[in-house]
């Protein structure tokens, strides 16, 4: 194996630790990083950037016996439930056993309600097996329970089965719909506005797509809500140089963990129409709401409600995952979008478009179906189910509670409430000498922050710049997903490396 | 729900069957036909184009009990095995299920070689669960496990886990590679070689993304085989107005059934090799060989023997799958990628674009897990294993055998042996008179014909004008996957209704 020889480079980033028996460094290949898709170049995933790639080599190290001022590594960077512990909803999983292996239904161990679901999945599929595509567009009784959901959980506005689309997780939604909404060149480019700080899948989607991402600033001061003054400002400010035609928010939020007030919606939903833009709407953690006198408000309830010189004309699309909320089940990529006000035309562009994959994956549907249709009273499974939903969500809201309490008790540190989602973005004040010294290592400050914490505490965030803020803050974006004992140690140790890190560079 | 009022235009397509009830027709909408992606609107996906959308149609008349000269209608458009009521392998259910519920490793009805696959799966899963988000690459271990497999079917090649991605079926590796690979405008924009026919999904791919298709035509006279001479009059021909840099081969061969001889590969490499082409192997159906004196001759294996000359330069890219072969797992979107040459700073810019993803759903990973690694001589499921997996290839021989004789008898249609894959691709004649009418109606004349099809007998394929085909041929592509019984009967009344089109239209 002696083939890395001509034109050796060595290579950039954090993740070539080893290099492969077959690269081959020569000027001479067809796919190198300077005959690449420069769209792809530009695509930026923190949640899963440098520092988590730094985490894993840490983890190896430590495996490997090489001494650290600490035993484990623990990782609060990425919403992953079941990761950090949480155990999976019983009915749930029962469920999709029982479709994975029908010869089950002949075991008495399942209660009768998961065997009757599980035989309802499998009659809407191909040969009756979860290994059969399906419709592009989703299991069609799985959209019919979606439907059914969502009138529900909208006291009773109508929702068409026929809106509903089932994706692999919401970023397939997502990154979908931006597929349709973006075209352009120069001034009449695509321009979609996104709350910043964000989630960064928005800003990587629209780096691919090659279209202009539009920034409003979230108001860190009111708890991170959105203030009209600011997407107007963002919007005018835009349309010098592109086409704005698309406004994303994320509620609740995603890194900022704020819940949006019914009246910010509504002006939301007015701005909308107002100024023309299409409204895409990610609302994956509707179930997690944690503080007093917030509440969730779906865009399309309160869009139905403001009449139909609104429902009637803007156009919405609202995202929901199995991932989030009480069931975290990230790993299975279930999720539904539902899309108001869509012109017939383009719907069968984008059943089009989704055919081209074939379909979500099959258990990820039957996960979402069981997620919208969950056990009802007297059914069998209900008592566990309700158990078990009701244990998760109060343990996150009491790790929300603690999370804000421990972090503003740092001086340097300030934390909004959690209200909802399951993250905390705080606010951290940085000395000088420390933003000098990362600015030396072309660095952002939070980042040289972050990675020292990693490196000094074991404990894995996201810093803020991987999701954007106003110029001259600094934060950090940490999950409450931990196990409790776990978090607390997690946020003392943040104390007290806040600490050491504020005397070292002053 | 009275809002299809303004600017009403009546719907393109087939799919609007149902006017939806929040439809709005306004030429103030921001997503249009007009302004949408025009990318997306030049996607094109047969497979599940107009004729399946209308056997859908009709499938639900039937149920109303419209009267039809058919009692049911025959799918033969899709390589979807457990739709045709192919049964799964028990194993991979058993693990499945064991994986999905862990409470049944309790249990004494598994198999210990079933259970000890999910406990080492599960131990790779983030808190031991399915639910938990996997590396972005796909779980360490079963990247491991696909690695070791290559070394094995590919007798000693070396393979690094490093160089093997999971992905949610081979589409989604296609389409990643692609999105890679594709830039510039103009004439220096990323041409992409690809076989005629083709499977659709590289024609949408390529639209979707702007490149440039670059056709080469499969010799149907010498069994669909691969031409160098056409290969090179295509590549001369595409220099003249882009940049060819990449050519996809599919083998065995989707939609023509073709198995490439070991000679054709190496002529292959070797033209790649010479005029600098990045090569992506769709090779899906790899344990799909039927006819006598065929073998599956890997890219990568041939590539090596070929030397280091070869080896060490030539950059390839090989997809694989959990839909095909003798699981036929298309429900759970599991598939690998290996690559290989692959600059590093471009494999880590492929880690970060994945990464956006998050995963591929973690099922399909177990199962892909298992595939590459299933039961062996000794363990407690072999036998069944085995004679489940011989009985389904055994089984697909019959009737790739079965579906090229009886074709043949029908004058007017000539049909190329199905050496593998899971479909016939055979040449209709059709008369002038018919070509003429389809014409007017603005149809293709094979989709003419296989739309009369659908109508008169139930019988669903794709019209040979979805994958495409040297102009003046025609041609329909059916799976060999119905049940023998459904298989000779849809077999019948394809060769009657072949003889009555004939006879109307002369």
């Amino acid at each position: 194996h002696s083939h890395q020889k001509r034109n050796y480079k060595p290579p950039r980033g954090l993740v070539q630790e080893k290099m492969t028996e077959n690269a081959v460094f020569s000027q001479n290949m067809v796919l190198t990083i300077d005959t690449m898709n420069p769209n792809v170049k530009k695509v930026e995933y923190a949640v899963r950037g440098p520092i988590v790639q730094r985490a894993v080599q840490i983890e190896k190290e430590l495996r490997e016996g090489v001494k650290k001022p600490f035993t484990e590594v623990i990782k609060a960077n990425i919403g992953d439930a079941h990761a950090m512990g949480q155990q999976p909803i019983t009915f749930f999983r029962q469920v999709l056993a029982l479709c994975s292996y029908p010869e089950l239904l002949k075991d008495n161990m399942f209660p009768e309600d998961a065997k009757s679901r599980a035989r309802r999945i499998l009659q809407a599929c191909g040969g009756s097996s979860l290994g059969a595509y399906s419709a592009s567009q989703g299991i069609d009784c799985v959209r019919q329970d979606v439907a059914r959901y969502i009138e529900r959980r909208d006291g009773g506005v109508p929702c068409d089965p026929d809106n509903v689309y089932l994706t692999s997780g919401a970023s397939d939604g997502i990154v979908t719909m931006l597929k349709l909404l973006v075209c352009g060149e120069g001034a009449s480019k695509t321009g979609v506005m996104i709350s910043i700080p964000q989630y960064p899948l928005y800003s990587a989607a629209l780096a691919e797509l090659g279209a202009v991402q539009v920034n409003y600033y979230l108001n860190e001061e009111k708890c991170w809500s959105m203030d009209l003054s600011e997407l107007e400002r963002s919007l005018a400010e835009a349309r010098k140089h592109c086409n704005p035609k698309v406004l994303c928010i994320i509620n609740p939020g995603n890194p900022t963990g704020q819940v949006q007030s019914r009246q910010c919606i509504e002006d939301v939903i007015r701005f909308a129409a107002k100024e023309h833009l299409f409204l895409m709407a990610d609302e994956v953690y509707q179930d997690n709401v944690y503080a007093e006198g917030c509440q969730f408000h779906s865009f399309k309830k309160v869009l139905f409600e403001l009449g139909p010189q609104y429902s009637n004309t803007v156009e919405l699309v609202s995202f929901h995952s199995t991932s989030k909320c009480y069931m975290g089940e990230c790993g299975f990529r279930g999720g539904y979008m539902e899309v108001i006000n869509m012109d017939p035309e383009v719907k069968a562009q984008l059943i089009k478009l989704v055919s081209v994959r074939l379909c979500p994956a099959v258990p990820g549907q039957a996960l979402m179906d069981m997620v919208v249709n969950s056990p009802q009273p007297g059914e069998p499974s209900y008592t566990t189910f309700m158990k078990e939903r009701t244990a998760i969500l109060s343990l996150l809201a009491e790790k929300a509670k603690l999370t804000e309490e421990i972090l503003n008790t740092v001086p340097g540190i300030t934390c909004n409430p959690v209200q909802g989602a399951m993250y905390s973005f705080p606010n951290i004040s940085l000395p000088q000498k420390a933003i000098k010294e990362a600015k030396a290592l072309g660095q952002a400050p939070d980042m040289f922050y972050c990675m020292k914490m990693l490196e000094e505490t074991g404990i894995c965030l996201v810093p803020g710049s991987g999701f954007g803020q106003k110029d001259g803050t600094y934060h950090f974006r940490m999950t409450i997903l931990p196990p409790t004992d776990k978090l607390k140690l997690l946020l003392a140790k943040v104390k007290e490396f806040h600490q050491k890190f504020t005397r070292q560079y002053s």
